[in-house]
């Protein structure tokens, strides 16, 4: 149940009305947008008389009943376009963003490489994996430790903001100078680490799971929303299908449909999907034009020596050239990228 | 295999080496290209001594063994891209063309409304379904052999070439005007009906099955092709898959897929894939950058009195304002719409 | 909408009820059961009060409304088990049948060598493939017309029933003295041929589509039923998923499902399902134990040298073993094979 | 790559060998069956010359490459069926055994009286959970260290072996007194969990994931033995196809495939799989005919009022009816229940 309140209502009338509401035994979540201030109901509220409280209540403006399980996350609860900020570089609500590096960092030498070239070319965030997970026990498993202070070198060296995927709960004190913490497509449903990373205040990239529904990603944004972290970005990157002929299948219609569905920015990764460096480009472009407010590809200064998923991974050069056809693009679609 | 000629064989010696190949038990498909004249061998070529062939035979260029087991609609046989002429109307190789119509005709006065609409529109080519496929023996059918006589009357008012589907062989004979022949998703292994419009000439729009990969999608094509019909037009509609908030998974990486594995022009059907009318607009955007040949929109004159799909069918008003979208990223990508 | 009539009512009144409800506009669909007689509505029936028909029409026990889209097939309309005769073989409804054979028939000798052997181990019925839906053009395509020949001449030799594919309508007057019409899982969805069985008076044997739901295998036996043939076998034989390590995924649940919805027999078909011999057995157990009424097992004399699918065909002496174990489980479930 | 040893090799020769191959730089992994003792290798083992090592090690029998990328948990490496101990109570190779209980534990009572009843009915084991992964954020989590407590009070009354899902490798402390380790669909590919279990003693339920092939399953089971534990039993329970019409498709030929490929027990849980209680019985007895080692159910002393899944419990007294059946069942198999 949400309640969208009149223009100009005093703040402590708001505090007021919260306060009453969780004496009900409900929790709350207030959400203050440019044009509206609502606030949102978590509970059972199947017992609540919603035109009573709508009537005895002078600060609603009206309310509705959320049919969806999903609150936090809902448009409906929060209409315009939220916008999430990644160190200085803001994502949604009109800036769209390019995120790209390596799948695993393996030495400071290729990640600088890697970074400052990229930047030249326009990526505007720098991706990298310290901790991977690995289908087999007996791969590489990233550096680990090691790996992220490799990226902070990166970082420090071009100012892009990062982002790497954190494994488990327990591994989070190491991500404190880290700008967004990936949370992986095997690790969507797990529940306790989208719980903890929902009490950082940190950007949250989270990846739909390869079998998940759209309703269970919202579902497992809510958790990390519902800890108090509002600051999430959903990643589509292909589910499992009968088909072959790609690793996954990128499913575009997921873009469109996450955003009507909730005001969270939706980014694209179409290295992973694919598992083929030839569609990566066909897919960046569909993505743009789908309405993506992101993309995040996949490069290496040696594909063929990558460690990981050399097999996906555009060279430096290759890269380049998609990102001067991607500009275009972005500005085709009234978009910008870069920072505010 | 296939083999690639020295350019200016005269056709003489050209026919002298079919009928030397065909003595051997081998079916042939000579492919005239712009630059190049091929000739692909069908049987079991293992037996062959491809170099003593190539050095024996001093109009080949070069031989090679393809081991994809489709053999005409193989890009190696054939590297430039096939133009398929639908009446006056070009689809592949630079042309870009939007069929739209409704799901079912169902009036005179309704087909020729929507067609002069979608006309005016920017629509190229008129498609309605006479025959209708419908997965309960109780719901409409369609009009039938009248359907196709409102069709005809909607091309002789407007001048646009009719796609329609047929659903089996002993159907054909009705279709002697109509231009482009549609075997439907769930018809993609009928390999009877395949095998009999491969007896025509004229074009075939050939809908991916639901659960059918790309490989099985390219040999449906390649039986056509066995009869001697080339004029193939692969349509991706979306498959079968876990997700139920769409009706079926729009696979657009099939696009770019395709056309490195075919010559074939592929276009894209986004309004069955997704079933969901405000799916198609940013789904169809998507197909223009991926690298489609073409799109296949369902449009109605009155959505909500539809007699069937009613949920995904743009009204005209939404259609002219798509196209209008539409026609800016054609040109965007270098293509050209309309006849030639 | 379905009415149950009372005991003992004379057909004049069944039929002068018949003749008013068609006035109204509805198809009927009589079932006459051992324990009750039942009419079937078919049409919209929003429109109708079911409680004054029932008031005013004294042969009525009691009205139901069927809210699945099927009716001929649904339990609702006919609650005791159907029991299909193949020849003078009956399945369903507690008498278990085991159909074996090769996928194709490629000779006399060999079609009249298995079906020998295959009887003497215990199956009830033959199958073979006389037309053979093939995913190549250039692939063996069974010897057709000959091939349904040469079964005749095994059932001469052997008394065994014969089942076999017809794949498009066409053909049908070439099975005129075949017993059972196998409709395959590619054209599950191909009205027209399901529409022309139906008007056969001839069991018909109908296999799952690879990507179809039970609700739309239900829906294709009503096509069927709907034309005025109730004599349907149902066939689980695999549904594509995303695990490779079997060719398609057996979905036993549907063998229990499909048995509370319908009245029609269910049979298993574990050969093409797994597409590995070793699985064959094991799963021909758990089928019998999950409560199907028949299996469909591939057997080939010499499976090294079959001419299609040989890796899943059992040899006449596996078979046999097979048979021993299968016919004590039989026994378990209460069940009896052959005939009646 | 794996050596069999001779018969009566003396230990110390046997490490001898065993620190020569680790000085190479590989990993090893001894099995020591009731009729070979194995040394498996680990590591990249292309570079070794097969033929030498087994002529200059007189230890050796034979020495044969894998090319699965599993090794311990391979069949090749350890032929014998492992049976795994969960407290007296063996399961796998002739054992069979039946876990049941609430999908969640509620209160004291609830557990026991359950526990008591599933006992009387033949249950071996019983299972509960105390934690519980919940889409959503707003639903019951389970009682968690309390719900630990009460399933070890249900131990102390009844001594039923306790099966709990561990959600992460925080709470592992808690586990102490736990006999089964179960780790849950959505983390089976949580890769740093399966490493912690791996340092325990204690069997490990393995479940497969929702959308993972069989592969994956083993390569995670993989993970777990290679830290030291080789008590991992793998649970089949269903996965994510475009079927509606039960919650997940239970892959039954899972089972057979995993006994070829693995030595490790593996059961079913056919309550998760199909989430519709009618299904349960079926289903159940399909296992048991397929091969199972043993069967996971879901039973609730009142499931109307279960707080999460109750549409899939049994209730006791339908338990106690199926297990009567299942009983004489697993004795047709040749099978044993209970301990040893």
């Amino acid at each position: 149940m949400v309640f969208v309140l009149k223009p100009g209502v005093p703040q402590q009338k708001i505090e007021r009305f919260i306060q009453k509401i969780e004496s009900w035994g409900f929790q709350t979540f207030l959400s203050t947008g440019t044009e509206h201030t609502v606030i949102c109901l978590i509970g059972n509220t199947a017992t609540i008389d919603l035109d009573s409280v709508v009537q005895m209540n002078d600060i609603i403006e009206y309310g509705k009943r959320v049919t969806e399980p999903y609150k936090a996350v809902n448009r409906t609860v929060h209409p315009e376009d939220t916008m999430v900020n990644a160190g200085n570089v803001p994502i949604g609500n009109g800036m769209f963003q390019v995120i790209s590096g390596p799948c695993s960092v393996e030495s400071e030498e290729q990640i600088i490489e890697v970074a400052k070239s990229v930047k030249a070319s326009g990526a505007t965030m720098l991706r990298g994996g310290a901790f991977k997970p690995r289908t087999s026990p007996y791969a590489f498993m990233g550096l680990g430790k090691e790996g992220l202070q490799l990226l902070l070198a990166a970082k420090r060296e071009t100012g892009l903001p990062i982002v790497t995927e954190v494994m488990n709960q327990t591994q989070l004190p190491l991500f404190e100078d880290i700008d967004v913490l990936q949370v992986g497509a095997r690790n969507m449903q797990n529940f306790d680490l989208l719980r903890e990373v929902g009490r950082y205040n940190k950007p949250v990239l989270l990846k739909r799971g390869l079998a998940n529904t759209l309703e269970e990603l919202l579902m497992s944004a809510e958790y990390i929303m519902s800890e108090g972290n509002s600051q999430v970005i959903l990643c589509e990157r292909g589910i499992r299908t009968f088909e072959t002929s790609t690793r996954n299948t990128l499913d575009l219609s997921a873009v469109p449909l996450l955003k009507q569905k909730t005001h969270l920015p939706v980014i694209v990764d179409p290295s992973h999907a694919a598992g083929i460096r030839v569609l990566v480009a066909p897919l960046a472009r569909a993505a743009v034009a789908v309405g993506a407010d992101g993309l995040m590809i996949e490069t290496h200064n040696d594909p063929a020596q990558a460690r990981s998923d050399g097999a996906q991974s555009l060279n430096l050069a290759q890269f380049e050239v998609l990102m001067e056809d991607l500009k275009r693009r972005i500005e085709f679609e009234g978009k910008h990228i870069g920072t505010a």
